[in-house]
């Protein structure tokens, strides 16, 4: 029966969505399963229907939990790795809840508890670069921006475990504010929640959008890909919002390396999955700018092929790696 | 006679100044010259001027050359620390100088480079807090702003050899701009350049300081410590621009304590010295209000106490390691 216990499970949980993936003993991933956080239901519920995924995506794939060596979970916000609490998650309004004691209490498996973006940033590293570069920066852009230093092939902790918290960089002082991030932060330029806080409050003023005649005037369920489907048919405004969020992207970028020196810089998330075509080259360019001169050519900034799987893949490492 | 090789001199080499330190086995500073760099008269002319400064320190303290194990320098810019190359170093305009080589070839004496930020933080570390803190960045506000960053005790030195260039750190996009440095970035905005740079504007556009009265109305020579003076009188446009400077400051520490999450953050170089009493308070209050909640306790900000000499207490800390 332990024989068997080689597969694992990596969870991604974050403020609107819980992901989890289940995969086999090379990581390769088999199956996956999504469901609403449905963080308004309190802490209790959210830990319900993580346990609930787990289970979900295990039966999806034929398999037993008994099958399952040990399950990874990114966590949004501060997470205290060793004992997996997560101290403090503003988009789930969670402070100081015992994830792993309470999902290993429900599951009666090892569970491993990491930020999601540093998780993400496990998974580009060692999956889809194959653990090559000595040092890379993830960098993920969704409903906000997190991120995840490696050095030396590690993941950088922090003193405080806050590491990588890339989005709350301030890049504009007294500039624009968006959602609960700080003003100017990058989280506050060129976040999902930013893009939409910026083409909502142009439309207010009385500028025009395709958008509008796709979803209705108050842009009510606006996605990533409804913005990839506009400015493929040359939405002028859309096309601003999204080249600035670039722009401050490449901003961000160019600050981390002038910082780190990594080998690489990887952008992900759903922001990039869906625009990153428009807005890698910005980004690129932008970050060339502002680089110390005789330092760009040995950093390299791509765009995550893993896309929304990135989360559950670094999860899965994190499983892997902690359970050996 | 090799037995008595023991002593260390580490060189700190700027812009305005080249400043030479000998120090005993145990790495305590015996004596220390100080030459202007006179970049001005080319690469030749300054090399010949820091072989000087090592020759004349020996000297101070009644010691031969033969006396001397090994010779660490700080030089200003990107250093390649291997080939001992300053690949880049614009406040001397300096491009693709073998240092290490030349200064070897004149001095008969194995010759160490680092960049004098990255050295600065190594002699902050090493010599004032005892190798102690797992990770530390050290930030240096002098005529330009430098840093270093420290992780498990060791230098970061970056793929590109840039790692720790803070001072290039955009946060204010198209905020204000001072000497060569990028628009709105923290040199721009805090550095004895830009905080200069600012008076001269006000009082230019009229603005009222007892500078003027110190110093004449053109403030040709104003130095770090005439601000101090000017503070201690309750000049209040002096109060002002310091201020911001040391806000703009907090803010830049903010975003290294959440990307780096590090033990200590220290600060050091000229203005701290100078105004580190008026500026830390504002800088720590600052930083506090960005940090991401329930993450600041972990880390300590610190003004360095060694002042003017933790550039060349830091090349003689290198000399030390690399000569052993």
């Amino acid at each position: 029966m332990a024989a068997d216990s080689n597969h694992f499970i990596g969870v991604d949980f974050g403020g609107t969505k819980i992901l989890a993936g289940i995969f086999s003993p090379s990581l390769k991933l088999l199956k996956s399963v999504k469901l609403t956080t449905k963080s308004e239901r309190g802490v209790e519920a959210v830990i319900d229907r993580i346990t609930r995924a787990v289970r979900d995506v295990a039966d999806e794939a034929d398999l037993d939990l008994k099958q399952v060596r040990a399950i990874g979970l990114g966590a949004p916000g501060a997470v205290e790795p060793e004992s997996g609490r997560v101290i403090y998650a503003i988009n789930v309004g969670w402070t100081n809840v015992p994830l792993k004691k309470e999902l290993e209490k429900r599951l009666g498996l090892p569970v491993f508890v990491e930020n999601d973006c540093k998780a993400s940033t496990l998974g580009v590293y060692h999956l889809e670069l194959k653990g090559k570069p000595r040092s890379m920066v993830g960098v993920f852009l969704g409903t906000g921006v997190g991120g995840g230093l490696i050095f030396d092939g590690v993941l950088h902790a922090g003193e405080n475990f806050a590491a990588g918290e890339v989005g709350h960089m301030i890049l504009d002082i007294d500039g624009a504010k968006a959602g609960r991030a700080a003003r100017g932060s990058f989280e506050s330029l060129a976040s999902r929640t930013a893009i939409f806080y910026r083409i909502k409050s142009a439309v207010k003023e009385g500028q025009k959008t395709i958008l509008t005649d796709m979803l209705g005037a108050d842009l009510e369920d606006m996605r990533s890909g409804d913005l990839r489907r506009a400015l493929r048919r040359g939405d002028k405004l859309v096309e601003k919002v999204v080249a600035e969020a670039a722009s401050h992207t490449g901003v961000a970028v160019a600050n981390l390396i002038n910082v780190l020196g990594p080998e690489v810089v990887a952008l992900g998330g759903g922001v990039i999955e869906a625009l990153g075509e428009e807005m890698m080259p910005i980004i690129q360019k932008r970050a060339e700018e502002l680089v110390l001169p005789g330092t760009f050519d040995a950093v390299r900034i791509i765009a995550s092929r893993l896309g929304d799987n990135a989360g559950i893949s670094g999860a899965a490492v994190l499983a892997q790696a902690r359970s050996k």
